[in-house]
């Protein structure tokens, strides 16, 4: 951390700022310089708040030099985490392939997804049974009964299975039966749901919120992380921008920036970025062609007719014709699946 | 709401998806143009999911007409809404003067700003027991033992307080002891937690989200009203923008628009939004001046040394030459409090 | 400026960077850390480009601490600003009401709305001639035939005009004839054209971009001094946000925040911000009380028949009822006009 | 265009309503349902500017259903336009590969440089003589000297060139030597030049505004077209948003999403969009995955001594080791080169 003093500040002042430094048990040192005098802090920032030094009188700015994040740093992990969700390995070039339903519907329907989608190469399932819905009247999920039908299927087709959680009421429930808790973007920073997702044994997929910055998304992984719970995938689903046109804003840039920041496995999310199913081919192309260690596409086999999100799903011949063209991008860039 | 179909749609298709509107209980009414065909749906379309009918093969676009929420909606009720907080009411020339440390310190601390803080005209006493921090690292609050303190402060000074809540799980306590529940920014669309605030009796103090539109607000005030408690007061707190300077962008547009949109009570955060002290006094004016029904500002005895945010708190002395200048501002624009 | 280096940098590579700098012309100040070395710059590092350091190799971040503009500076020029135009005084206390069509339409119609405008209390008569429009098919001004009947009706009326130079080519006749050049939004970093800028010698008006910082404002305003000119009126007319709802959201904290970093006028346009007439009110009184040094409001006689933009205009005789009102807030705020 | 009326508009309003409609040359048909009344506007309605029906006061919004372009409206123009620079086609299956430095700056570099460049693969090479600058006091480029560089180099090597035109005044000398003539995202809504590149022969390379949406982009593409030249390459360079780690977000989903809106070629620039070298190479990867008719790469012998922009170029080895492996993606995609 380094604190910029205020212009014309006094040897008095400049001595109280350092105690105060001091005291939060860092060392000090003062360069003094003609137009501004600037200590540097030196020892473990990332437990101190600098917003404690921002409110001195003659302190000007505080500027940040190390991440506040430690357990999710690359810098102290340098090689490649790899998550197992149920046998299936996320990282490291073990490519996940989630695959699914927006919501859960019927037995039915998501067996005979899951079926196609594991014929395709899909890995692990996806389907949402608590649903996050921005107007109260709108279809909220199956809840339980969502769950269950997802459940039966897993057993029926051997997919591990991936959905969202909401709330740590149903905490119990998820880690019992759910091999992979998905953490939606508008909970990224519940963090009280986060330190709970800390004592579960189960790996998270943190989705990254509508506006959060890398380093707050990070920052929400390390709350889990610091909690007990290591196993944490990041998903990137879009970020709200001004364009209208798509639902979000894809930020492929994510994958480089993350796998050089941290060590965890980077998800990409084509379809609720987009919010259009004919954006998901060229866009988890290109995903895949960028380094990313998974990706979640929405499949239904009836999207005129789906509950929730059909003009983003995938038909699941369309999926099937997806995953071929992606193992040859994934050859070309060097991995196998 | 309006369906705009694809260009050459065949008459079958536009039939097909009348039919698809009228299984929605809605009525339809064609428009055939040369260029386009238009499906008008008349009926109560708040409680249709547009999502359905974009999805079809023949819907290029779905347009809304009205306003996706009923019981916060001015439309339908043309009134200002006042909210009784334990006795003090908000709203329709009402003002509330939230005032107080960001977080509670100690039971002295409370106890002297609160005493000020009501010398200078506050009615509601704020303070944070539970804080929402971005690092797992940061100070995260006293918890209940804070809110134990606010409470006691309370008694002693007779102002009502007001407090963030940050999970269901402490929903009891927050009843009993709380006059007005605070739910922050990042849990304005935790739905879960929005639902459970539905049954409780105390009025709900709702911020904005960093990055909320207007109608994602009304819609999670819509989510607690829905659920069975209309006593919602709307709380701008600044937004997220490209500007750094700032912590955010407090958005003053919010009061005559909210006020055109909504019945709701609608306060302004000014210590949150610029993360500033020096920016509080001109946005307390201008708030005022625009018609807002109350602030919200931080106080701190000593700013310096406070454990959070200090840097956007105003002294006693500050806060009470501020609520003089506000009242001048008040009755230039005709209200008195 | 603050170059922090990589951990574990050599010292011949510590070495290497100090000598980068000092070949700058600045001085150089190790700070040797556990965790990081810092190397700190002293002398006038605004004229020295930050990303010659960037590059090299050794180089992990660089830190501004000295803000890269002088001319504007607060810090060098401690006093308000005043800027004369053709005898209207703006800013330090002198606030500038600059009124009128958003389009230049009719001699008639100008100049019945600049009488009645300085009837009210406007000292600045505004109004369209050329006008940048996003599509191609709008209505693109009436260029000089417009500019022509502006300075028919100042002769007339006694009003300085304010219009928008769009292109270098018709500066020589604004040079002549307009007494404060009004530079868009969208022309705030074409930076060809705010050189020229400096060499005529009527005041700028400099619209703040419409996701501009409040440091690249500045610095255009630094373009237009340091090429010669350094009568620059800021003017805030709302920034894009997610907000749908209104056109831009209006940044009122860019009042208090440009006071203080730069000696510069700034002025409030309230109706380009929201693009709705009935926001103008609230927000013309927040600016006022917040301490602008005037306001800019479109104001029409026949706002339902106006070429551009009538939905943001009020009629003459609300804007003389707001006049007055703000008169009482700016006398509440210790200021007369 | 769709036009919602306010509720319980009277009969004599409805019809007044449809007069104004009318009178701009459009049929209409009105929608009486129980909750509204809608006025669908037949004909061709990219010629009106809707705005002007906002203001009437019985008119509560304006929709629009058509896209307000047409020149560049894939509607209109179904197969994939072609734009030849000096020889070099550009969309349609024919990839442009754009290299060269940041910033000319002798002719031995840009020579060096543009040699390798062409060994590896570029078929158009690049280099900025007139720079746009956030500050007046960084380094503006060379200006024609650095055009007259460029036009040799081309002249040696034989690659046709590519520069950033900032000021119709060189327009003339432009049209002349530089065989694709770029415009800056600063200067997308520069109107008036955007008008007078009409007049050129030249192609343009208009890149995306910093906040542009697609709409507004596509628009001034249609303002160079509507003025005389329908040849125009779109680049994508990177959108603004809340992230600072990186210099701007790359949006990949503008690849899919314009080829759909349009018919124009779409480049991508990595290189500005990340402002990091180490960026580049995922994201060219990740364009030529997601179907762009080309890459602009910033690419420097010497980066760490360039006098622009050095933290975003690769060395000449790098870009070699790319267009190799882009070689294999474009195969994985179906493409040649």
């Amino acid at each position: 951390m380094i604190i910029v003093l205020k212009p014309n500040t006094s040897k008095e002042n400049v001595a109280r700022v350092e105690e105060l430094i001091k005291r939060k048990g860092l060392d000090t040192h003062v360069v003094n310089g003609a137009e501004m005098t600037v200590i540097g802090c030196i020892g473990d920032t990332t437990r101190v708040d600098p917003k404690i030094f921002e409110v001195d009188s003659s302190v000007d700015k505080v500027m940040h030099v190390q991440e506040p994040y430690k357990l999710a740093n690359r810098a102290f992990h340098p090689e490649d985490s790899v998550v197992d969700v149920s046998g299936v390995k996320v990282g490291s070039g073990n490519m996940a392939f989630i695959a699914g339903p927006c919501s859960v519907e019927t037995f039915d329907q998501v067996l005979e997804i899951a079926k196609a989608a594991k014929a395709s190469g899909a890995n692990l399932l996806r389907g949402g049974a608590f649903k996050p819905r921005t107007s109260p009247y709108s279809f909220q999920g199956l809840g339980l009964e969502g769950l269950d039908i997802l459940y039966k299927v897993k057993e029926e087709v051997g997919l591990p299975i991936v959905t969202e959680l909401m709330s740590a009421e149903y905490l119990d429930i998820f880690e019992e039966k759910v091999d992979l808790i998905q953490i939606g973007a508008r909970n990224m920073q519940n963090f009280d749901l986060l330190k709970q997702l800390g004592k579960v044994k189960r790996p998270i997929l943190l989705k990254r919120g509508l506006n959060a910055t890398y380093e707050e998304w990070i920052m929400s992984a390390e709350y889990i992380m610091a909690s007990g719970n290591e196993n944490v995938i990041l998903c990137e689903r879009g970020i709200r921008t001004f364009e209208s046109y798509t639902r979000n804003t894809l930020d492929l840039q994510s994958i480089p920036v993350l796998k050089k920041l941290t060590h965890l496995p980077v998800v990409i999310d084509p379809s609720h970025a987009g919010g259009k199913w004919w954006l998901v081919d060229s866009m988890a192309k290109a995903a895949v062609a960028a380094g990313a260690d998974g990706l979640m596409i929405e499949v239904h086999n009836d999207p005129e007719n789906a509950l929730c999100d059909g003009a983003q799903s995938l038909k699941p011949e369309k999926f099937d014709k997806l995953m071929k063209e992606l193992t040859a991008i994934a050859n070309a860039v060097g991995k196998t699946f």
